[in-house]
């Protein structure tokens, strides 16, 4: 059994691994900690879990085999700073401290993209866990990334559920302002757009064009949709060989698939899949995809690194009951 | 002109009532007072209002004619303390602080159902505006209390739009936790009761039962749906007498009505109206009872007490287009 | 392992049925049957399926243990006129058609609410699953039942998703009208009174009181979230052994737990929980109970019931993670 | 007053023209046809208009000074095959049969855009009222088309609420489908396309380029939030010059606003009015865009082109309380 702890207990991505890993057949949880509530029942705080675990949060790890931070951005740097982590013990982060600078108190953050650096994963012993909106957009790039034929801008409008936000309240995740609305943020300039270029030129992309990407508040709680397009010579590689390429440069992803038809977002809401529909149009190659922002996004996607670090099968224990509605 | 002030400028029920006095023939805006935004523009709060007026927020109040106090519960006496306002300004009052407590700074304060208290507010230089919940209640209830019919255990579910708990962002009014999501809270404990007992008793209940009210947070913003049932001798009184001694009741009403057709929230949402529908069942008198909570449960009743007090007809600036969608 | 049918597959409970069941570790699908779409893969019109099953609609079964009546409230019946299906083939019906009615075509139907009848549904051959609305209520008021406590009137409201409607569209759960909506239906008069009646009645209860119960449409997909009351003598029995009488007689029920705290819709959703939660006020037990409608409220239940025909642990394949947002 | 007359009296545009009307200072109603629902009262059908009109449907217009036709793609020129409309009586069609083919039964419809038409729409006697979708664009894009600075491809993602697609209900509206759901249709397909491009080229666009644009099925009721950009000069126009050109050219558009802050949807929603805001990024010109679509995007445009029409000031009737919430 892995021994598993979680800093940073009361958060939302925390409460989604502990929904996750309660029902891992190989894991155990060593301790689940928490700066401000520590005593108190964990069901107290996720309220779904009532029934399941008696555990309460505690305010430091004990044996753990791997840590998962999820502690919000920028304060996983303060977290290793403050506690003498074993050698042995395996990290991974949920925030974006390591994604861009993967060097840290002697430690080596693999960017734990399962669907391009699944060898790397399984020797790592830290992992940096993507962002949720640039999962979404590397799935749906990275096959073209890899034959090297993405040459001129990239067009990118992707709408977030409000857990993108995480739980503290404000004035755009208020119920009375975000119902019934839309609204755009961080128009080009979004922070994920760095582990975006990187990933593209990792996989294959020798001269990336711009990428324009145009973030958007959806009145929904789970979930991305990214619509995305850039040039593309349909008559060099039709529709039909692009698909196929794509089939194939994702069929050893057990989570990651093309759908023939358009999709829609809750086709993968409260599942750790990715799903992919691509059209042609106007000179154009449009790809449409889908994650659940919790967890391909976040939490499913750091289990399923860390049933990779530890030699499980890729989908130990993600194979969730889609919600569907 | 009536010249108009509003206390407590940046919350939702200055916003509401600025969207209609705005387009309202017979005000123009004496002063919208804040303690936090003196100098910005109103528009920028109240987003809505952009293009519609320049107007700023200001310290306080020039020479209105009438002050309405969005101050939030609790807040009204001290802004009487604290400020001295000419006698011969007329105050409305949107908290509850005069509603069971009618006296205060040598001013008697008139509880402002318009339908019930119609000649008392016409004379009356300080209003207590009803509270949201109460009003959909007052409603369902006041025609059976006029006849002294109530007489045994009422019983009383309301759901409320997450506007009425108001501006401040919370655990319970996140997109995250209140989409999709129902919860009661208060219940049998609303501070609501004693305005709906005091009111019956004043309509004419002699000797009224016990009130059991279940108070639920509904996952939509604008409106209260009120289910309430009672006793009734359906023998004595006929489903068609009882509709029509609604009918004579509410005659003088412009904004309540009956319907013979069963109601659904939205047909009252963006507007002053309020609407009930009633049925026979088990020995039982049922009535749902639909309204705005921001509008008839708030600013509008507000804006229909101020036409009252200055001897303008009560529909004026209060013909509001349903969104109805 | 279990071979299984399900009859009517296309609809929304057979559609979570399979959502269920294709993860189940002792089921293989027989055959998924429906009459509309003979030859098309299950995932075309389950999408969320897709990547999961390349199972395809066919026009009736093979050789199940089991198969699923999805049918439509009334179609069930009509099923077993028209298929000769083997003795030895286990029948678990999610209409309505032998809840209260339990004989037909030489088959004896069980009432599959696994928290009255265990030992029966063990031994039963046939059952007749709940009603979604009827499950969150009984499971609010079996333990006064049981006690013989239920006395006097009995005052329920509702708020049931859309899904409890199904999947034809039609205007009430037409977008543009159920968003931000809410409404009464079939108040004091809805057909799942005659189950809870006759389930109350088994659980020991000698005299039913009245039952007045408000259905109530909700602007949400997934769930029920039930609000119960009725007369209880608080200085009999207290708050305290009320709430253990109610955690005893649920000791045994491994899905249905009371909350010491007040329960929200989405603590339950997409999970085969039952969630209860108990006040005392005004002289009235306040019992507030929800449920997934689609999991315990119809297809959770339906594989609960399966598990105990077949001798397996309850809870087998129904671990589910909980959507929560 | 003017006397008007309503074809296709049932659906959501008319009863949108309905909430304006009643309420516009100058106009009677002739006449609100239905073909299906003769003789029953209006308020039946838009149940938000109970206590405000006795109305009812009939089979055809009386005496009307102007007819909206209110009928469906398609529906309108076999309508007026088979109606003997008097000449002197002018049409508003809100369908899209003769925006782009403005000649039919001797009569010439000029296209309702009133911020680019205003003089033509005073003196014309038959409108094709523009479509939704194309309204947000076109108010994004004219400015510029009017520089003719409109060179390389144009982006566009726009969002749609759920009336867009009308009262029929069908899969894509079914509330368990579209809830917290996200899709695209019609992807660089639409066919407002057309009359975009006829726009910008009147408007001075001397060459357009190619327009890409993504239309999206929102999980919200009313509005259109569109997204547009495209490669600009920023070093020969700065920001603050081309924002202050997209208020010059407004300049006589009462209902079209630039906002110097990021709009979010429900700014306009329940309003006739259009609301832009402009950011500079990547060599770009970035424009949001809003409207509610029943409104500005039909029914208010109607109700303007009509006080155009008939020599009245553009607002009559249109200073509409946005529901904010």
């Amino acid at each position: 059994m892995i021994k598993v702890s979680i800093a940073g207990g009361t958060g939302y991505t925390a409460g989604e691994l502990l929904r996750i890993l309660l029902n891992h057949p190989e894991v155990e949880i060593d301790s689940v900690i928490s700066s401000t509530s520590v005593g108190l029942p964990i069901a107290e705080t996720h309220r779904d879990l009532l029934g399941e675990t008696e555990l309460r949060f505690v305010e430091t790890f004990n044996n753990p085999d791997v840590i998962f931070l999820c502690l919000g951005h920028g304060l996983s740097r303060a977290f290793l700073d403050g506690n003498t982590i074993p050698p042995s013990c395996k990290i991974i982060d949920l925030g974006n401290d390591f994604r861009n600078d993967p060097q840290y108190a002697g430690r080596h953050f693999v960017f734990g993209l399962c669907e391009l650096n699944k060898d790397k994963i399984r020797r790592a012993s830290n992992i940096a866990n993507p962002g949720c909106f640039a999962t979404s957009i590397m799935l749906a790039l990275l096959p073209l990334a890899a034959l090297n034929k993405l040459t001129e801008d990239i067009h990118i409008h992707a709408i977030t559920g409000s857990t993108g936000a995480g739980k503290k309240p404000g004035e755009t995740t208020h119920f009375s302002y975000r119902d019934n609305n839309i609204s755009v943020y961080k128009a080009f300039t979004h922070q994920h757009l760095d582990e975006i270029k990187r990933t593209l030129e990792a996989a294959g992309s020798k001269k990336l064009p711009p990428i324009n990407f145009v973030p958007m508040r959806g009145d929904f709680t789970r979930g991305i949709f990214a619509s995305v397009y850039t040039k593309w010579d349909g008559d060099a590689v039709s529709l039909e060989e692009t698909v196929e390429h794509y089939k194939t440069f994702y069929r050893e992803s057990p989570f990651v698939f093309v759908s023939d038809k358009a999709i829609s977002l809750k086709e993968v809401v409260n599942t750790n899949k990715g799903l992919l529909h691509i059209e042609f149009h106007n000179g154009y190659i449009h790809i449409t995809s889908i994650i659940d922002n919790l967890l391909k996004g976040a939490s499913g996607q750091a289990v399923q690194n860390m049933n990779l670090m530890f030699g499980l099968d890729e989908t130990t224990g993600l194979k969730l009951k889609a919600s569907a509605f």
